[in-house]
């Protein structure tokens, strides 16, 4: 079989099984999804095995130790894998709600009816856990899906989805075996053979580093939604409480900084920015951030912290993801507004006052799909906002925006119900 | 001045509009756009003038008849294009609407909130008064764009935008120049560049033939929102209403057929195939359909239709927006949904029915954006479904589907207010 053949056939048989799959109740869903989280556990051994292959090979090829960590399972991750499946049995089943209703003057009543989109592709990177964590979402909300994770990670892989696939057959044994796939070859040339099966694959997410993003986006002729870069900012204006800042900043630099909804650059107002960056800068400098300060953020540091570093406009589309921070000061709100729609990724941006026109003016214009006021940037994430659990952080404006959860995952239909109307 | 530079002056003169019209109250857009529906009247002469120029060239370049009549401009359509304008600001602002509000464990309230999606490009054919169409409702929407009408139409297109924007600019001064712009150029590399430029496009809407749309697909790197053709069927059910059927068909075929909404194909149960086809096909015959049928549905046509005609596997596929049905008989309902799932092109299809657990099978395994239950394919349309006006009709699933109106030029951001939350 050719790639081309190879990957039509993972097509069509990912939206036959979605047909199968929008058919199911969410009762069954559910008793899939329990059956899968027990599945997984039972089978711990064989998950550990297919894993070793991951590992071995990933060490003869030179893989780092943070790499190495990441592709690792062991018992409690693949126990974290079975509970994450079972806190997506308790989410409410987001398919079938009815999202709009109106009757016409000709007595068409129309419904709004959310849907599964149908088949999703999903581009990840290394961790294996992420098969079962997506898979039992799409699976929820109705969707097939085919699963593209790292090379490194293809035993384990395949060995997580055929151990959830065979569990959910032996709980229901119409449950379509093509509801979860994974994409058999490490070839590259997959992607670009996947994403151009327009007449199979409605949605394409891609979870991962920049180049991983910009080569899907160059080759897909299905719809993407971007989890991109998170350049995420904090403004302190004017009119901030310091403290409260200084908690924020600290929170959103350094409670994790490896991840897209981490801060990355700070905007002080003019006004203030003496009387706040020299504590703060001692606050960062106490958790070990390094600091890039353009000029006037520069000369006001220095003298309390020796090791500030000066920025160049490279920092103000970094993503560091690391203790490292990007600090500028600005002309109030409205330049603070432009910094982050020039050099921001769209993703979470916070400014901390206590005016209330500033904080409006800045939720408004701000182009990012979370915009806080008074709270910490880390607070962008599916389970921070009460979805339960999430397949990432949409930093496109089409589909879906910000945290995708459940609701994400559908699309919808409109429904009539006629007595023979006609148009006149 | 390069193709390339010349788009890329476009993409970021239409973000920078696009931030200066979000911050615009919903009075002076709809100032603004009485202001253009005023100007588009007052100055019909230039606009004729200008038109005058493109039917010129039209006819000697060999314009077919049907063509030019759709490029004409008089002082009737003109006044039309107006009132489509003062349509516009009767309806609702859809910005600024809350779409999901909730306040999390630690305080942080969350507001769910419409906004403007940014910059939209807009592809479709020679009709120049889409250009006043699509504009305003972009414009209502808060969004600025870039349209890219037929070669033919290019003057008809740039002077009826510089009304619109001059006529704007005089009723409120701070209104962008650029909201509006019409690519200015016929050059058919411009659409890949444009659609290229992911920092300043946010969505590109193309309307038009199958050609069109497939070159938008292959070349796009921003997000694409679909109206592609319009497969739509009727399925007549053993449990029909042959009467009631009878006058779905005929509206849905005959009364305007050139639309993306009429009827292409009819499915019949085999059970009342014999009963039913005969009489049906007398007054399809009577308003000149041609029809194309399967094995089955010819045998029964025959005797009373010398006319008729054997379908093949294309026709099936086939939007033929003329006087021509294809007709295939099914065994029941679970074959139609297959049949239209196969071959459909996802935009809108009909069950003919008096059983409940028919229609409801129909209804939600019938993969298309609007899903009928004894009613006309026709009344798919944003003005029939009340959204008032509409930039077409999405067979897309992400972004939007079905009728397009105004609140589907928007996306959403998350609004978070805060006392100082930070992740624990």
């Amino acid at each position: 079989m050719t790639l081309t053949e190879q990957m039509t056939l993972l097509g069509r048989q990912a939206r036959t099984a979605s047909r199968a799959l929008a058919r199911l109740t969410t009762p069954q869903k559910n008793d899939c999804l329990r059956a899968m989280a027990d599945a997984l556990e039972a089978e711990c051994g064989a998950l550990l095995e297919a894993n070793a292959l991951d590992m071995a090979a990933g060490k003869q090829n030179g893989l780092a130790a943070a790499m190495l960590d990441r592709l690792r399972l062991d018992g409690k991750r693949v126990a974290a894998m079975a509970n994450g499946l079972r806190e997506v049995v308790a989410l409410a089943d987001p398919t079938g709600r009815i999202l709009d209703e109106r009757v016409r003057p000709n007595g068409l009543k129309l419904q709004k009816v959310a849907t599964p989109i149908g088949v999703i592709v999903i581009i990840f990177e290394s961790r294996p856990n992420v098969t079962a964590d997506a898979a039992s979402l799409c699976l929820k909300s109705g969707n097939a899906t085919i699963l593209r994770g790292g090379k490194e990670a293809l035993h384990s892989n395949e060995a997580i989805a055929s151990c959830m696939i065979a569990a959910a057959r032996k709980a229901l044994p119409e449950f379509p075996m093509h509801a979860i796939q994974v994409v058999p070859t490490t070839d590259r040339d997959a992607i670009r053979e996947l994403l151009s099966l327009t007449q199979y694959v409605d949605l394409c997410i891609p979870r991962g580093g920049e180049g991983l993003i910009r080569a899907v986006m160059e080759c897909s002729r299905v719809p993407v939604i971007k989890h991109y870069k998170g350049v995420c900012h904090v403004y302190v204006d004017a009119a901030a409480d310091f403290k409260m800042a200084e908690d924020i900043i600290i929170n959103a630099k350094t409670q994790r900084p490896g991840v897209c909804n981490a801060m990355e650059t700070l905007l002080v107002d003019r006004s203030i920015a003496a009387a706040f960056l020299p504590a703060m800068g001692q606050r960062l400098a106490d958790k070990k951030v390094e600091v890039r300060a353009d000029a006037a953020a520069f000369e006001i540091l220095k003298p309390g912290m020796p090791g500030v570093k000066t920025a160049t406009e490279e920092d103000w589309y970094a993503e560091y993801l690391d203790l490292i921070l990007a600090v500028r000061v600005v002309n109030g709100v409205q330049e603070a507004i432009d910094h982050i729609n020039q050099f921001g990724s769209g993703h979470t941006d916070t400014i901390v006052t206590s005016d209330a026109a500033h904080a409006r003016e800045f939720l408004n214009q701000v182009d990012s799909a979370s915009v806080f006021w008074n709270a910490s940037t880390r607070l962008a994430d599916g389970s921070e906002f009460g979805m339960g659990a999430e397949i990432g952080i949409s930093t496109d404006k089409i589909g879906a925006r910000g945290p995708m959860g459940l609701e994400e995952l559908t699309t919808y239909k409109w429904m009539g119900f006629g007595a023979g109307q006609v148009r006149g």
